[in-house]
């Protein structure tokens, strides 16, 4: 989605405000997969094929580590591990997350503004329907490839979390406010739950344009769908407009659910209804600017 | 020297205590660059060009740090990282770093015990002889490139320092104890500043032989030779024996140096004179046949 919206607006005009929840310390390394990932897509240097990572990457640490049995599920590659030396270091020195970002989206050559959620410690932790254990995010996502029952979410930390410098700003004086499509419990939801910035975007609710992302009962990829069920919403367009209505006056719906158009109006959240699969170049620029159109 | 040891005797039967005081926490990892170069070099994979790190090493990571500015003045290639982020992640989960350079060794497959002088924090800071600037032992040594001449040398924490537990026991158990040719100030000097290290020694003066750094007035390797003048002592394997007569009966001194011998016995030293120089597997052995005859 962002590609879409720097392909069609200057990158100078964009701040992303970005999920830190799922920010994990493992071998002693800051590692923030969403900031990074951000990163690495608009620097077009992720590996398209996982979805997250460098493309031609090498992995001779990670190969390193299996010989001690070290905890190689969450796989680093050798140039990404920089990434997170670099942020680790910075952090140890007194910067704080956001000017640590800052730096690393400045060093890729990028333009826009990119800002975590907050500079606080959040962590994004998960009940498991079965067994009731509670593990951290990247455990469920990563270590057991999301394909087990949620039973709950929290947010650990997040009450005593500030907004990052500049979110709120950001929020407050932007022309348009877009939440891209993305899971809405477990992605969006942390950076709505950080004091402050859901009130924020309440405020500006006319200018706040939601993509779904449930496309006919589904998520394109990841678990959103699954886990809305599980956690008692419905998992379609509907479903989202009952939970982005609140502080969002449009959603944007893809073509295929053109039918439950009337539905989302229904929940107080203005349907837009347009090709959402963002599959190129030109179909994200082409929904960035029916997003932005409103 | 510990090359040549295990060649001649069970390395079951071989424990070395390892200084940790050159011991450096970068990008938040914790770095024991003497460990590892003790593990590497017996394991037959350091690099032995360079005398540190791994043969045939690739160096990604820190190439994508210099992207970000990043600190990369300590060279740490993409599969030694793996090192420091598995003791990273086992001393953030409570482990002591015996029992981690004990997992480490293992890994290796090698079979002598090798444990760090202690499991607290110890710190060698420099005190530059120009400006009166302290700073990190790496800082000295690889920033610096050991080129500055030397005030002072301390050990910061070693007061509240205890032994590594096996440290006094394989003292007080050895048949013999050998203290390497290192450098006396910043590779031994650490070892014996932790409280009960030295007196434990002492107590074995008969059994312990120490074998002199300098050979004919100088250093092989490092800047031992200028430490020992910048601080005060006969850069000589009489001056080495004058600092190691209290807690050793016998010094092997260089055939080199084999003039200096009455002078080393005059320090209340005995002197053994044998060749010191390790050139390959073969002198290694000889020297430590030589240094386990006493």
């Amino acid at each position: 989605m962002l590609r879409g919206l720097v392909s069609v607006v200057p990158a100078e005009d964009i701040t992303a405000v970005v999920n830190t929840g799922d920010d994990i310390v493992l071998h002693g390394l800051n590692i923030s997969p969403d900031l990074d990932t951000v990163t690495y897509t608009l620097a077009a240097a992720i590996d398209p094929v996982q979805g997250w990572g460098l493309e031609g990457e090498t992995w001779n640490a990670m190969a390193a580590l299996d010989r001690f049995g070290g905890q190689t599920w969450f796989r680093l590659g050798d140039r990404d591990l920089a990434t997170h030396l670099y942020r680790t270091q910075r952090l140890s020195e007194g910067a704080g997350l956001d000017e640590v970002t800052g730096e690393i989206v400045g060093a890729w050559g990028l333009g826009l503004c990119v800002l975590p959620m907050t500079n606080d410690r959040v962590e994004t932790r998960v009940t498991l329907a079965d067994d009731g254990a509670e593990i951290g995010f990247q455990e469920y996502f990563v270590g057991r490839g999301h394909a087990v029952p949620v039973r709950s979410v929290r947010f650990c930390g997040v009450e005593q979390a500030r907004p990052a410098p500049g979110v709120l700003d950001a929020i407050a004086t932007a022309d348009r406010i877009v939440v891209c499509p993305s899971n809405p419990i477990v992605s969006i939801g942390p950076v709505l739950a950080v004091p402050g910035i859901l009130d924020a975007i309440v405020t500006r609710r006319d200018d706040v344009v939601a993509v779904s992302p449930i496309i006919a009962g589904a998520a394109l990829k990841g678990p959103a769908d699954r886990m809305l069920v599980e956690l008692g919403h419905e998992p379609s367009a509907v479903g989202v407009a009952r939970l982005y209505a609140p502080f969002a006056s449009t959603l944007v719906i893809d073509v295929a659910d053109a039918a439950l158009a009337d539905q989302v109006a229904a929940e107080g959240i203005r349907p837009v209804v347009v090709p959402t699969i963002m599959r190129d170049a030109e179909t994200s620029a082409a929904l960035a600017r029916a997003v932005l159109a409103g």
